[in-house]
């Protein structure tokens, strides 16, 4: 079926159930950022393959929602498909409230899929459209219908990450977790999203693309706990364990009418970014509900000491990979039919020489030329290009390991740049240079540092149209909060300080629609520095060991830091990676690494 | 009297009305920053006479709150009172509510004049003792039983301001805030900060140290209005002028009965930062108040096209009279007896030969040595010193004119310095270059920038204890908001975008008790840039025109950029002021704005 009979079949079944708004999202059942297959119902009635969207399809037009990093591939992909893209927070383009509002009569009813929907979604539907009293059907799945071939919810088998890895057991962490329970005063702590699980159980899945997590639901009370999952993804040895640890397990999809049963007087915890609009709609109506940011979140983010440890052996492991695919790359253009696609091959190769590297944690961006400008461009059959001995390629990548997740954008030069790239490359590098160079108080939040990388492109009146710096999980989700670099203050309606032991990346980019894209990213771990009579000083370590592409800097746009900053980290990524290299990558990793005059 | 004599009266006539607290804070019923000399309590009861600090008297003991500021100068002025200083902010330091919670009974009573507290301090009284069942006495005036020569209330002549100077008449400023009270519902607006009412009616006055204002409340209804002031200090002709405006005139005492008769079903709008807990406490109790920031407090923060031009050539003013002083100052210190009071009356001589000079914007803070480690230090018979040729002087001085207000701090080397001096010195001085340099797209808020001020110091593990920057009004209150610089996320509860004609000063500062105090202050003009489909760009203009003292840099220690933007600022200076100067001191000014290499 085209897009146009999808939707047509869509709009037949609103019709028969009195539908006059029927909203699909992006996520699953748990708020994940990525999604398994069987939860792609918004790329299969739009086509549009991007990791946010939000499409509406009314009875006579249906529009899609994407953000800055999709606006040129939504573009793209909506074609011919009848669907308007809206591009969201642009001057005069209306959010999906107002959209609605300006649609709909009074008495029409919207829906959606309820467990697809977060709870705040869900209460800004009815507060902006109070007056219309419109009715929400908040659990029907009508792509269900549509959508015969759809694939099953995945049943992938559960494995268990040694606390070598991990740093703290399972009980210790459940420990921590109550702890924060009596501080709320909560009875009872609903965990819905699927990387706080994972990380509480020191499981790993493979339920979802790029995240090692698998689907559970999980119920914490003061002396219990249960965990809702398909039993048959999980082996004898961990049921034995999870009950010996006081945690006893219920079917996946017995969650809801499990907490329906809760007491009336009992005080339920939960965070409404993550718990989906049935699962507020399934506790007893009044009972006490917290919604709050889980605890999960924090504990998460703050890496344990062996963590640190093991992250920076992973970061190793991957910046010799990436090192020996960009010195590959830069050779062989002129040589082999190389296209994005077979880089990509390519790169996972070398990643894949590292026995304890797991998969990618997220699907590779290798965008040449002008896809570059793509934010989140990914080659696909269609798109694939054969790259040639000039111009930039963009390559937005990352790797699990055992030992942590790893997440790197290099921008490289394949032959002969123009002026304008080789400005635009060495801008971008300004402010990564001076992001990464930060020396700070303790009580900063990324919202007071992301000035640091955008000066450079601003000074020029140059910016890009995503945030700075995102958190990243440890064998978990690639992104991650609850920190961020973002100036913009209405990104930022909490604030949350630099916590020691936090992963943040560090890339600003630069985009030049239909020409090139440049992007230069690095993780960095936050750390404690000096402490005076003046406070806590904090700096960020490099993580990522991986040279800067020097064929492409203007080194005359550098100031003196900068020309320092650049050869320090050349020579720490020298020191660390060389006693891994031979031969001719060696002799050429010393050659770029080699200090800037 | 004594302090322990003045305290101990107090504590006689607390015993008598049975009240076990007493609070007094610095402010007015106006809540402005300078006070006229009648509403010095604070200062009368404890010593102390900083500009900021509250006092709580107990039946056996009594504690002062300061901030940063002032921790050095409130330690040596408290030396003897028996009251104990508290240090805002600082670590294991209780804030008021809580030194009262577990210092009072059940059933006891606090007791404080209720037209010089805010709600807001009254509010978080109420809360903070709920369950000690607290009764608040906020109508009792202590002090001025035991102050038998406690100046009168100020009732001082008020001047009209000409048009050419604010660019905007009273008539349409008054319709822009009856359109703002159209946005919010008001039919009634309460104006109770004075900067706001001078800077409405384009008049000013003489009531307040540093601060040309008058005191009055205002009454603002859709199609009629009401200024309560002291009618003496109106002419005829201003009284005719306001009549015909709509204008009516109340008596300055008569406020709070007129308010008090507010019919029921009018809404009215006030300021919960300014008006009074007496204001709030004086409006019907059913009536409808809507307290949300002034409309002028942004009207006024924003100069008009007349205001930017006009401050621009009171900086030129300002800057060849400062400079002049730096000159004299750095030849004289060998050969006069200059002191730190002498030095501030030469200054005011210097200013004075200006004809639209009007007087200090702020008491002269003229600080030898390591007097400047004392950050608002106020020079006075006991503590004046003489300056020798050597070590810094801090200089932090400003003036009002008919053109606008200034405020300027410059470091000055008298002789010889040490190299920690001369480091110091440097390291504030990039971070100010840093910040003067700042290149910004719309939307920026100053917490955005204070890193830019601060990480020369944070990167040495140094930092300073106060905001990097504050507004300045136009010949009103030289700090208003609602600007200001400052990374810290919990002092910034609400997020103000720097718009443009917004005036903020930047003034990074360092420290070092009993040695020397470093500040470099110029204000700077919010500006748009240029605009292009990566959003509107902003630049910071400087107004202030006066060289930093290159005797005191360590020129190895700024990078090339700073460079530039030093030699840059310098060239300005000297384009702009050396017309004005002549002889010796046009020499000496082209030698230290030269070029530095």
């Amino acid at each position: 079926m085209s897009i146009k009979e999808r939707l047509h079949a869509l709009r037949e079944l609103m019709y028969k159930k009195n539908i006059q708004a029927y909203i699909v999202v992006t996520d699953d059942f748990h708020s994940s950022e990525y999604v398994g297959k069987y939860f792609k119902v918004r790329e299969y009635l739009s086509g549009f393959t991007g990791s946010a969207g939000t499409l509406v399809v009314l009875k006579d037009r249906a529009a899609l929602w994407t953000d800055g990093r999709y606006f040129i591939q939504a573009e793209e992909q909506l074609k011919g498909s009848s669907i308007e893209l809206m591009k969201s927070g642009q001057p005069n383009v209306p959010d999906i409230t107002e959209y609605l509002y300006s649609s709909l009569n009074e008495g029409d009813t919207i829906g959606f899929d309820g467990r697809t929907v977060n709870n705040a979604f869900a209460c800004k539907l009815i507060e902006a459209l109070r007056d219309k009293s419109i009715t929400l059907s908040y659990q029907v799945d009508l792509a269900d219908e549509i959508w015969t071939d759809r694939p099953p919810l995945s049943k992938e088998p559960v494995w268990e990450l040694d606390v070598k890895y991990t740093g703290l057991s399972k009980e210790e962490k459940l420990d921590s977790i109550r702890e924060k329970m009596a501080e709320t005063g909560a009875d009872i702590l609903l965990l819905t999203a699927l990387d706080e699980i994972a990380w509480l159980l020191n499981l790993r899945g493979n339920d979802i693309a790029c995240t090692p997590v698998f689907l559970a639901y999980m119920i914490i009370e003061k002396s219990s706990a249960t965990l809702c999952v398909h039993k048959e993804i999980l082996n004898d040895e961990m049921i034995q364990q999870l009950e010996n640890d006081g945690i006893s397990l219920a079917d996946y999809n017995d969650f809801y009418s499990l907490i329906s049963e809760t007491d009336n007087d009992k005080i339920v915890q939960l965070d409404g970014n993550t718990a989906n609009y049935c699962v507020i709609k399934s506790i007893p109506e009044n009972t006490k509900i917290i919604d709050n940011q889980s605890p999960v979140v924090l504990m998460k983010a703050i890496k344990t000491p062996a963590e640190m440890n093991n992250i920076r052996a992973a970061h190793i492991k991957d910046g010799m990979a990436v090192t020996r695919f960009i010195y590959w790359l830069k050779h062989n253009t002129d040589k082999e039919n190389i296209t994005e696609l077979s880089a990509a091959e390519k790169l996972e190769q070398f990643r894949a020489e590292n026995g304890t590297y797991l998969g990618p944690s997220f699907a590779p961006i290798i965008a040449y030329g002008a896809h570059g400008a793509i934010v989140h461009y990914e080659a696909t059959e269609k798109t694939n290009v054969r790259m040639e001995p000039k111009g930039l390629c963009l390559t937005d990548t990352g790797g699990h390991y055992l030992e942590g997740t790893t997440d790197i954008t290099r921008t490289i030069a394949l032959g002969k740049l123009t002026q304008e790239e080789k400005t635009a490359f060495t801008l971008v590098l300004k402010g990564h240079l001076n992001l990464a160079a930060a020396k700070f108080k303790y009580g900063i939040c990324g919202e007071n540092l992301d000035y640091l990388a955008r000066h450079p492109l601003w000074e020029h009146g140059l910016d890009f149209n995503h945030s700075t710096g995102h958190g990243v999980g440890y064998l978990l989700s690639v992104h991650e909060g609850p920190q961020r670099i973002y100036w913009n203050a209405s990104a930022n309606p909490k604030h949350y300080i630099l916590e020691e032991g936090m992963i943040i990346s560090n890339e600003p980019g630069y985009y030049l629609e239909d020409h090139f894209g440049i992007r230069h990213e690095n993780l960095v771990l936050v750390r404690k520095g000096k402490k005076n009579s003046y406070g806590q000083f904090m700096y960020l370590e490099n993580l990522t060991m991986v040279p800067f592409d020097r064929d492409a800097i203007d080194t005359a746009l550098l100031n003196s830091d900068e020309r320092e900053w650049l050869n320090a980290y050349h020579k720490k990524v020298f020191d660390t990676i060389s006693p891994y290299l031979n031969g001719a990558e060696l002799e050429w990793l010393k050659k770029v690494t080699e200090e800037i005059k």
